[in-house]
């Protein structure tokens, strides 16, 4: 198996790279003076099986046009098969028309790729990957929820509570607590009618004296993880984590979370950030494997 | 005819329509709080021949996204058939492999768009057109420069001296000078191998007492162009224009060349720019007629 790396994507794909003994063959990337991208292959991936590593996190049109561009160029080498690695997959929300008239994004992308040869894509935590499932790609969808709770588990949060955002994200306390031996408890959240702000009902969680950890998929502005954090400090919580998947961190929100009582934020390199201490490589290169490539 | 108005194109679209006395159907835009896009076409053009208007200028990823989502939107409404309308169309100058494993971002561009269901795809003196042939959309660029020669002469400038840059562009000059019926010429231009930088030669030229105007395709950080009108000037012309017709004007370049001596630096509204006061509407319109749409 040949790895390409995208632009976005470099270190995640070196990570995967070592981890599979997969030959990584370089991607030369610039930008021309007026903002157009450049990328050339350097090396032959003819009749290979090849995965291009390609995260489209913001700025997402322009990492969505690399993604296309390196796919067109692999393609026009004639590999054996091209498989995308899309940690974070930009443009998954608009999934079904809610009005008549919308551009359904998804489709968009996937008919795109489908088109630069691409016949499978792996992505990380999507926000609604059942509604992939109609397109000419096949997705693959994979939880990084279980890396992220073996990392704190390594460092001897053993037994710690995990916690998470909504009814909904329940599951994804459970996965970190059957990975942490804790308990597990969730904070319900109401998204705001109008203004679309979300707010933590403030129940009571069994933390006192203990550590407690939040995990949730994402973390854009930070504004339900810092008042989560809060929550739990003043319910008696001894240290307390704010866990993602993908550390967009938009407007400073590390330093609003850490300022809210956490300890540290932590993320997965799906999202190049200086929170993404946790390498999903080995999840990706599972995943490859069990494929049989 | 149905005109579907691109985010990036909303004057150059309402003008074409009015031009033609077609249909406008609005498009909502809007940006995620993350940077995506989302459209909605605000009407039906099932079985309608529709023309999309886009401009792909900087920030051509962005812009590039919209089209693309746009051309989906359309194509999911079954219309008769879509032509889209790009009049600066990024990516056209990676058109073939200088080496081997480069992106060819022409083809992914021609690719995605004929996978959105366009047949074809008119342009506005594009960097290469004869590089767009061999693409599976039939693509026909359109020279706006008699356009612009206009304008000057509708202001009273016939007999003004065309003059443009490089001797490739002596054909630039020639369109002009056919409606401003003054004389034509052209400077000749140097590109520094290692630095890129362009220079141009300072060959006497015949504006002495005269009105001269600089005809060129694109001016992007107006270097060249400074130069070239402040030699005009030193050269004895009485008023100095610099005419384009893609106006990107990146860092204050129209302040820079005013400064140098232009009397006005004057665009058309294939970029949406403070000096886009030549309408490209006419130009598209009639290539639209023609085609029987």
């Amino acid at each position: 198996m040949i790895i390409l790396p995208g632009p976005a994507s470099r270190d995640l794909a070196t990570r995967l790279a070592l981890k599979l003994r997969a030959k990584l063959v370089p991607v030369h990337f610039k930008k021309f003076p007026d903002g157009e991208s450049y990328l050339r292959i350097e090396g032959t991936i003819k009749g290979e099986n090849t995965a291009i590593v390609q995260t489209t996190s913001p700025p997402q049109d322009e990492r969505m046009m690399q993604l296309l561009l390196l796919t067109s160029a692999a393609n026009d080498q004639n590999p054996e098969a091209i498989t995308v690695i899309v940690p974070y997959l930009a443009y998954s929300r608009q999934d079904r028309r809610f009005l008549p008239g919308e551009a359904l994004s998804a489709k968009m992308v996937m008919d795109a790729l489908a088109t630069c040869g691409v016949s499978k894509l792996i992505t990380v935590n999507c926000h609604n990957p059942a509604a992939l499932k109609s397109f000419p790609i096949l997705v693959q969808d994979l939880s990084a929820i279980p890396l992220l709770a073996k990392h704190f588990k390594d460092r001897g949060y053993e037994g710690a509570v995990s916690l998470s955002m909504g009814k909904k994200g329940l599951v994804t306390a459970l996965e970190a607590a059957d990975i942490l031996k804790g308990s597990s408890d969730f904070l319900p959240t109401k998204r705001h009618r109008r203004t679309g702000r979300v707010t933590i009902e403030k129940k009571p969680l069994k933390v006192e004296s203990k550590v407690a950890i939040f995990f949730d998929d994402i973390i854009s502005s930070g504004g339900t993880m810092m008042k989560a954090v809060a929550h739990a400090k003043r319910q008696g919580a001894t240290r307390v984590f704010a866990a993602c998947v993908h550390p967009l961190l938009i407007d400073n929100a590390e330093e609003k979370i850490l300022r809210s009582g956490a300890d540290e934020v932590v993320g997965t390199d799906t999202v190049p950030s200086s929170v993404s201490i946790v390498s999903v490589a080995p999840l990706i290169a599972k995943a490859l494997t069990r494929q049989g490539a």
